[in-house]
């Protein structure tokens, strides 16, 4: 886990071995080692050599056994391992002496039963890495290479699932990966899948950059329970971005309790839900909430990527489905294409008058009985250049009439290229629905899943050709590892001092004066030459100041300020005592109008420093109107997450508002990115609120709060 | 359509009939009369009498042929007419001329197809109004009395679709009704489809009313185009609650473009989006999004109403679906439950060492394996007195043993009364499927729908233990018809009248003076007796007044009014030219703090008089947080649109703010809906801003705005 980042091995021959050692082999049918090479043997097309091991038999199956993995003599390039849990290390061991390339444990009893499963977790990592033999595993089913006909596992499930196709697959646990198999039955295969279960060694990550360029994955699937290693995961979601390759992932323990339940499950850091949402965004990996879903834009996006640009056409023979279509395209804020005059000169000619022939197009129940009516009706629709795909419900099976209805449409994707998206509505699957699986159509199971998937279908490809292709996250250009979560706490740094970073990085903060004593506070209130004042309590120790009495605003004059000197020493030692008091601030308030907005920055334990954007107040706090992305910002990025927030339209002047310096505010957030960056051990930099003047004005951080790491300041 | 509110009639001889004319009775099999007659003779089981009625020929399939209806001689309960478009009228003029009592029109060719058919259907609603007989259709496939085996249908796939059930369906297009008939093949039936085409006199509203009682309908589904009368649906929904019969509906035409779909479907009008959803969750309707949707959530209904309270379990065999199930339980909401020591001692006994045995349940996949542990351990959970209701998912067809799986679940939940939420997440329907199926459970198709599922079902208790029975619709209490869209402009009233009425309403309004001339504007000025004050321009048709130049605030002196009411008119008079100005109105200016909030009210053209309630700003505007009632508002239902906006949480003191007024807030929101139902003719009124001052400071209304209808004033 701690393998430097960027470092891949290339993963061609565990994924096709030219030689194999089952270590556990058996004769038991339902042994792990006895259902392994039942699959090797029976239902895989494997050519490489297969040496089979076990210290109790001279013989499985009829073929000769080593006794132990040493005597294979030459190395291989995949050890698998299927013995008991605490024979496991010697075979490691063993196989790493031989000089095998992959080793991948399939027993399980390891990290997820316990400590001392751990602690040997820990040994097959520093064997890892010490040797060069990378370990896939342990407590895992194996490695499916639907694709090559082979099968590393012992699941008993391998032999009936066994479609090729253009999806791979990367998962933690085993059982939802099953499920995206089984997409078999609604027409999409997934080539290959890994499911690298505890993940001593090799990981998610590893397998999305292998899958990034191997010829026979169009899309790269994942369901995560956590990201281990986060720069490695970007690195390998930005080699596949490289590439042109799209990434789906699902992420499990986004909730409290899914994270609990996601911890137990397989001991992976969960991370925060919205700091993964946020990193997903930023690399073009397209999220997805639940299994149906995964398959759903998988399999649209194995058929190409879009422009993102692309408009949609509906088209049904029940009006009623076609206007909830319509409705769902409308609340997905996609857009309705409108025909050209020959598309609509066809349809005119091909159906009734009392047809819906703009766009959604409800043909009436007339494509049911004339076949070559719907065919030349669908093929116009899809066809039509401002048409980028088509949303095709079936509403219900009607019997031969509907299945008519689907080779028709089968015939129509075959002739074009853009993608008609199907929809098999009902729970009887009549013979249409085989048509349409068996035709190269995956037809969803609700519009509203028709409909979403088409929606991150062309946000992938908007994606594709908006995103700054240039930026790499800093976590990758030469910086320490992350923090690990359960360090000390951090030391926060006075206001003060954190403005004057601040400034020194080139954000503007207000004139401001330390005092110390009371007799220097009337003198400080003039030389500050500010017709209103606010006076901060100064403690190194207290980080919510108003709390206790420690912020009192609007003063207007030396004799107030001195009274509010006084009165603020007195309220805080009440209100917090034990904290030292070193002084106060005297700083001039800003007069309005502005906007005040909030930037942050936190150091995420998977990914880094993570900046935050939003509007301070309600909009925040209520409304969780927030943008997030990984440092460094370039100016592009921060602009996208002004852009990106919904309250963006108040700083470009709402409602009679002025519109504001959102340049500066750009200018503000590259400048926060560039000092995080640039100076070692920041844990924590929260303005709050930054002030955003109306245009040409600038902004001015009016308050800060800066935390370092105790390691390093 | 005009038909008064409250009129439903007695649909019992219309749904089993004791006679039937069937008008147009064929022999060709591919005609509406010839498979209508086929599916009452071949498909039904139907006791009651049947006249056939053609007037070209003497016998059809064996049985004597009437002419005419007339000639049929006694009244009949329902006449089916399958003629011709214009053959219809005359046919149904017999038909009531003979006293019967429903006709259905299967025909098709009216208002769907333009204005001579539109002009027919006001002559079919003008026959039933006069006769009495009422009329069902026309366009519509007809009426599906699947419980008692009884198809008034000319629908081929009738005879294949014919599950008996607890639901009962109501819809406008024909459509997705048949997707819905189609869930039998997932396990629940839908006993009884009204669908009434272009509802020229019966309409939904009158199937929902007759289903509220009707004793083999436990779940009441429709999806809806529009409601075409607000005040009948209304009634008919508060009848079903009255009988404790849950609705559950999807409507359709809720963006633009699902608008514009559906309209030109069945030119029912699809209303406001927000009104329609507004008002099904004050009257219970359950909202569904998808006919998927819709299947759940009437199947979960059908088995019982819960309390709202209940916590839910999860239980699964593997790991990673517990935990994705478990994030989308968090994600909507709900409860995990916390199992009892019983509970946790069964599962510690049964289960392995490394299985999760807290909720959600990991078993692994031990349950696999011994049919025993899996039907033990998921009874402990079932049986838990915390636990309301089970999730169960299915990730993967495993072949025979995930057929063990799904037969252990079918017998718990034979035993145990509460549901057992199962999902079949994969796309292979292996055998365990059907075990589902035929063990009376219906499986979700993914684990984000089943959760969806209970979540809609908790808060059908929820609502059912909480909501106001006592109360009425205004509509419903002697209130003369709403008014129809396309009236002509309201009328504004001036501001200071508006807060005239207000006041005299009981709400707090700003100290004020109306000044005609500038030399009484020191007088007004000294009158008033307020710190600062603001001056706003008075015109009859100026209703934006601040874009013109037409409020100027904080003004503190005599002299500042005199000069600001000089150049008020002068920049008015630019800005607004063609405005007659009549003066200005001087207002004291309240000082802070206080919170703005925003109260409207406006007529629908559905469902009368609306209430919208919001935090003024960005809440509203940018957030959309706001809540809506009908009218009448009672106190617990005023109270209820304060709580149920997420804004709520600053009016009772958010981060350091002051909680504000909301007793006061209340009795205003009271107020404001008895001005407006005991005033005729108001079309819209708002107050925006009111301030909602800090606890026993009440509230003010800051701005109103008043516009009264041309008609009624």
């Amino acid at each position: 886990m701690n393998r430097a980042q960027g470092q891949f091995s290339d993963l061609s021959h565990l994924v096709l071995p030219r030689s194999i050692a089952l270590i556990g082999a058996s004769d038991r049918a339902d042994s792990v080692g006895g259902r392994t090479l039942d699959n090797l043997l029976a239902h895989s097309s494997y050519q490489g050599k297969l040496h089979l091991v076990n210290p109790t038999r001279s013989q499985v199956r009829g073929m000769a056994c080593h006794p132990s993995v040493k005597d294979v003599g030459t190395p291989v390039d995949v050890a698998i391992v299927a013995v008991k849990a605490d024979s496991v290390l010697p075979a490691l061991e063993e196989s790493a002496a031989l000089g095998t390339k992959f080793a991948m444990v399939l027993t399980s009893g390891f990290g997820e039963v316990g400590e001392e499963g751990r602690r040997a977790e820990a040994r097959m990592a520093e064997l890892a890495r010490s040797s060069g033999m990378r370990i896939y595993g342990p407590n895992c089913p194996g490695l499916n290479n639907i694709n090559a006909r082979l099968g590393m596992t012992f699941s008993p499930a391998y032999r009936f699932d066994q479609m090729p196709g253009p999806i791979g697959l990367a998962t933690q646990g085993g059982g939802m990966g099953r499920t995206i198999i089984q997409a078999m039955a609604r027409g999409i295969g997934t080539g290959l899948w890994f499911s690298a279960g505890n993940e001593v060694d090799l990981e998610v990550s590893d397998f999305v950059h292998y899958m990034a360029t191997a010829d026979d994955i169009k899309v790269i699937a994942t369901t995560l329970e956590g990201v281990r290693n986060g720069p490695r995961f970007l690195e390998a979601c930005q080699h596949a971005a490289r590439h042109g390759k799209p990434i789906v992932a699902m992420k499990i323990g986004k909730s409290e309790y899914g994270m609990k339940a996601a911890q137990s499950h397989t001991a992976a850091i969960t991370g925060s839900a919205e700091v993964n949402s946020a990193v997903f965004r930023e690399l073009g990996v397209t999220e997805v909430e639940d299994v149906d879903e995964l398959v759903d834009v998988a399999a649209l996006l194995a058929r190409g990527l879009p422009t993102g640009r692309e408009k949609v056409a509906v088209f049904c023979y029940s009006g009623g489905t076609a206007a909830l279509a319509a409705d769902k395209v409308g609340q997905a804020g996609l857009e309705l294409a409108s025909f050209t005059d020959a598309t609509t000169a066809t349809l005119q000619s091909q159906l009734p008058p009392y047809a819906a022939i703009s766009n959604p197009v409800d043909t009436t129940a007339v494509v049911l009985t004339d076949p070559e009516i719907g065919y030349a009706s669908l093929k116009a629709v899809a066809q039509d250049p401002n048409v980028g795909a088509v949303i095709y419900p079936i509403p219900f099976d009607y019997g031969e009439v509907t299945t008519t209805a689907a080779r028709s449409a089968v015939r129509v994707q075959q002739e074009v290229d853009k993608p008609i998206v199907m929809v098999w509505m009902s729970d009887k699957l009549g013979d249409g629905y085989p048509v349409l699986v068996e035709g190269g159509i995956v037809p969803a199971r609700s519009v509203e899943n028709a409909v979403k998937a088409v929606q991150r279908y062309l946000e992938r490809g908007a994606w594709q050709s908006s995103h700054d292709a240039a930026w790499r996250p800093g976590a990758l250009a030469g910086k320490p590892e992350v923090a690990h979560m359960g360090d000390s706490q951090p030391t926060p740094v006075r206001e003060h001092e954190a403005k004057a970073r601040l400034k020194s990085a080139g954000i503007r903060v207000p004139r401001s004066r330390f005092v110390a004593q009371q007799q220097d506070v009337a003198k400080a209130f003039s030389e500050l030459e500010a017709p209103v004042v606010a006076i901060k309590i100064v403690s190194p120790t207290i980080t919510h100041k108003s709390d206790v009495g420690g912020v009192l605003l609007g003063i207007r004059t030396a004799d107030a300020a001195v009274a509010a000197f006084e009165e603020m020493m007195r309220t805080v030692a009440q209100a917090a005592p034990g904290h030292a008091l070193e002084g106060v601030l005297l700083e001039e308030m800003l007069e309005g109008p502005f906007a005040e907005v909030v930037i942050g920055v936190h150091r995420d334990p998977v990914f880094g420093h993570v900046c935050t954007f939003g509007l301070g107040g309600i909009a925040i706090e209520l409304f969780k109107d927030v943008s997030r992305r990984l440092l460094p910002l370039t100016p592009q990025r921060a602009r996208a997450m002004v852009e990106e927030t919904r309250c963006v339209r108040l700083l470009k002047g709402f409602r009679g508002k002025p519109a504001t310096d959102i340049d500066a505010l750009v200018d503000a957030l590259v400048s926060v990115s560039t000092l995080v960056t640039t100076t070692p051990g920041i844990e924590e930099l929260e303005i709050n609120p930054l002030a955003v003047l109306p245009q040409g004005g600038g902004v001015v951080a009016l308050d800060a709060v800066l935390n370092l790491g105790n390691d390093k300041q």
